[in-house]
């Protein structure tokens, strides 16, 4: 049977959130030995990620790649409902994707060493995003 | 258990086309409570995504970025079997992915209000697309 | 039950591994009929994904199309404690993603004709790296 819940986060705008202890405390509570978790992002301006956990630098360099593929208030964009950030944010959350699904092993979350899970607010503003987790096993 | 269906969508060459209802249906009759749906696209020049649901102008904007970033003929790709939209199909269905895992909760696709699930098709010539859908929890 | 497994690549630096007869392996030793396969790698900066599996130009153009959009050495990086192809690495990590889910029909994944499962090595120098796989149905 799937274990599955939810938890909030209140973002600060453009940056990324370690989210990796809120999924591991879902898995350690769902009781699952062996398994896979999914986790979910049920935002179109946001992403899930996996990244590098150790030097903050490679979030700073992945947000500066990002502004420059996809920059904002670019005249190439019809969307901007929103503001400038609208849909550089659309964008960008296709690109890193809003879903993750994690083997557990050993009632843990078999993440490598250098892994860590992120949420990345693609907005300016700060939002609150829902994340929903999935455990089976 | 885990309930497996697929279904064929003919695609009008590049666009966007809209499968949540298709995926729902399979969910629904899947008979899971709690749990999550693997939704796959058997194929290397198309895309399955979640974007913005509500204003078309979002994937116009999407397929504008693909074509900015990975144009159509260019003399960088060696691979033009098919022609010039060969290979930025190929690149594109790298970058936005063939597979997402999404939450079941209640016995419905647990999406955020504004996320639908789309086909993107990355050639000109409309395709036929098989896509699996499995339901597990 | 899920049934996990894994096993190690040594990669030659930056190239693309074929491991689908690997993963194969592993599914038809799950002996589940039905379900869904996923493939996790534990490192962040190579890639897991799905191309093409025909025609090898097609790799060299991804690894081409990844070079242009972030090149490395690029001044824009702060990261590089590892070298010029360190924040690179990172960044297609993330664009190409480290984890797939594929469903699993009759006892063999079910891919399509022309799809095939790789390990891309962003790095220049070889490397040992871990692929994780769980199988459920």
């Amino acid at each position: 049977m799937a274990a599955q819940s939810s938890f909030r986060v209140r973002t600060r705008g453009r940056s990324f959130e370690d989210i990796t202890g809120q999924v591991q405390e879902r898995v350690a509570a769902a009781g699952v030995a062996d398994g896979a978790c999914n986790v979910f992002l049920r935002h179109t301006s946001a992403s899930l990620l996996i990244s590098e956990n150790a030097d903050p630098s490679v979030r700073r360099d992945l947000e500066r790649f990002m502004r420059r593929v996809a920059p904002d208030g670019s005249p190439e964009y019809e969307h901007d409902t929103e503001g400038p950030d609208d849909m550089p944010a659309h964008i960008r959350s296709v690109l890193a994707g809003v879903q993750l699904t994690i083997p557990v092993s050993g009632g843990r979350l078999a993440l490598g060493t250098w892994q860590g899970i992120y949420l990345w607010e693609h907005r300016v503003a700060p939002h609150d995003r829902e994340v929903v987790v999935t455990v089976w096993g």
